[in-house]
């Protein structure tokens, strides 16, 4: 097991050195998912322009939130990410919502926090615009499901 | 059931309107955890500097990222907090770490969506600064625990 | 005719002084539109998904940029907004959208440029997502159409 | 005509892949003005140090907000800008102020929307600090002039 | 001496609770300065529109970076400036710049950093426009000069 | 002695074109200090959590302001910053604390602003974090002690 990249030999933490990493095409892909009642499901999806914009609003919120990563998490390297893509699909059987965003960019570090963070800010909003009928729900688990690129290459969850 | 209070009778997203409603000292506390290996865990926890930056970055990082949620969370109302307190601790069950996150603000709308927001960030940032050693590690569940003040007052989680 | 506000004596650029004025319940309304070809405002409309996009975006869009204004306009106070709505309506006349945007605060001063802001940035967003079928897009008149509140108290466009 | 590019198969919106295309140098100029009473402008004009902070104070906030367009366009890319410059200049046949705006890079995908976004703010700004004279202001039209660049290469506003 | 009041009985970082302090009018001055070669300060003054722009800008930067004052230091709270004035003067004995900045809120909690982080913002923009001519110029001492409201009432420095 | 690069040729404030320049790796180390009470100072240092926090809480906004130098510097270009690092030490002969920030990028502009950014926030947090016991800290001198890369090359100060 290597060492833990963001500390230094003192076990300071400092954003570790990415400028003679090769630039490579780097793809990640997160999922999360938000847990609800059925009746908490049912109102998110029932009506056109409701479901539209639950939806919607979730997925414009992860987009965006992708693009502040590095504002957000304090050791993370600005990136220009070249894509962002986020899926929402209702599932009846947790009930709630499931969610999987993916992160591009050519560069010299991995895009998985772009993925993750865009991941959780998508059910962080859905949580928000239902709260007033469901408190109880909950998110997660949020994890990362693949990684292509870089030194490490290829991963996926098992 | 209430209806879905950010969407207006068009069913279009808006920031609900506030203005009307009584001024009262809001806290809400989530909470949110991260499973690893137990490696992880326990290089996370080995030796004191090391223990002291990756928990104290996943603090401040929730902290700041408190202060940024009207900025995420696209119908979120921009709040005066009053106060940011989060928790982190070794949970070797898991085995992992769990996070608690409490907001306050005098106002008229509540903390909810900053606890939570506060509780995923401080979870993404012990992702990104283990990363290198555990890809597989998991958030959640994050969720909240309890609300007090505003209209709907007290609540907790079952 | 009064001075200019936001320049000193020495005519230099200061945020004036807004701490002795009243509280108040303050509202402004701006309006924005947007010119295009009849076959991009055609597209735009076209398939319930891609109008829901396209306009639900750059609603979003407008809600976010009205919480971002004290952070673009220089001078401008930081507000703790109570309400943002926006509502955008195809014209056919124009052809084109037309935007109108309502901001609300209980403060010290007045939430026209929240306004104002919120309707250009949703005129930006629609431009953005159609600019590849149509660069020649015209954005404007850009205006407030009234507000009310403060110790100016309603004013109207005429 | 080619179909909405911001929109993916079922009409979602995300972030377009731009990681193929090539990187190239690509420029873009917009415009904009800002229309207002004979006598606001002259207000504006009169005294050097005045002028000197009504048109700075604009120009500096169109130059910053031109570095912010990613933050505030929902679906644009972040981008490496190399240069922004903007010019405002008295219009007494308006009465009022034109604005234009350029903007630089070498990158992967164009720079419309940083010129249009840096004009619309410059405009704004000024707006901000002249409303306490005159409320009726109004702003545009704001479009693209020029661009060059990218595989869409040259197009001139006509 | 009293504690550290940002540091929780298990000195732990966190942000303190503010929520039970009284409202009160709040003000802060803070002062930096930034010395240069003779050559350096000359070349910034001379001429209106160079002198109007860098002192300009530099006025500017640091009204705008008061605004963000909660974003940059971890555990301020967000607060609601009414006013923000910043001045700056040749001094020919530095030689150089001397930055003094007021900040004035109505609330529960101090603006000493808003003041000290606008001149320190202020500083910097003066190096970074002035840098091509001149790297070893020197920021500091930047320092409170008076503060009052609060609990903690009047401050001066000796 | 070489012209002020910001200001055109009308003198007026302006991003430079740095599109021409090469891509070279480029770094820059600066530093500041923080001069306080010896009983701050000590208290600072007493107890292991206590230095964690503060130090650590420095050390971390350091390198989060590094990220925001395009936000906060108005004519600064926003930079895919390759590394961060903050050092901070204790200096009883001050007394107080000793702040130095390497800052690297692969690019086409220096990162000078960046380093004095992150040792200029890192020494405000610790005025934030001390000033309940000391409000007489002084920060400063803010300098930068050596840059290489770019055409200009290696610089030191002297």
């Amino acid at each position: 097991m290597t060492d833990l990249t963001h500390l230094n030999q003192e076990g300071e933490a400092h954003m570790v050195d990415v400028g003679d990493k090769a630039h490579s095409s780097r793809t990640a892909i997160a999922e999360s998912c938000i847990k609800m009642l059925p009746a908490t499901l049912e109102m998110i999806l029932s009506g056109d322009a409701k479901k539209g914009d639950v939806i919607g609003t979730a997925r414009l919120a992860g987009i965006m939130a992708a693009k502040k990563t590095s504002d957000l998490i304090p050791l993370c390297h600005p990136l220009a990410l070249t894509k962002v893509e986020i899926r929402l699909e209702a599932d009846a059987a947790l009930p709630g919502i499931r969610i999987q965003a993916l992160a591009k960019v050519n560069g010299q570090t991995g895009v998985e926090m772009e993925a993750l963070t865009a991941a959780s800010v998508a059910a962080l909003t859905i949580y928000d615009m239902a709260k007033a009928v469901d408190r109880a729900m909950e998110i997660g688990p949020t994890r990362l499901l693949k990684k292509s690129g870089g030194k490490s290459g290829e991963w996926s969850a098992s």
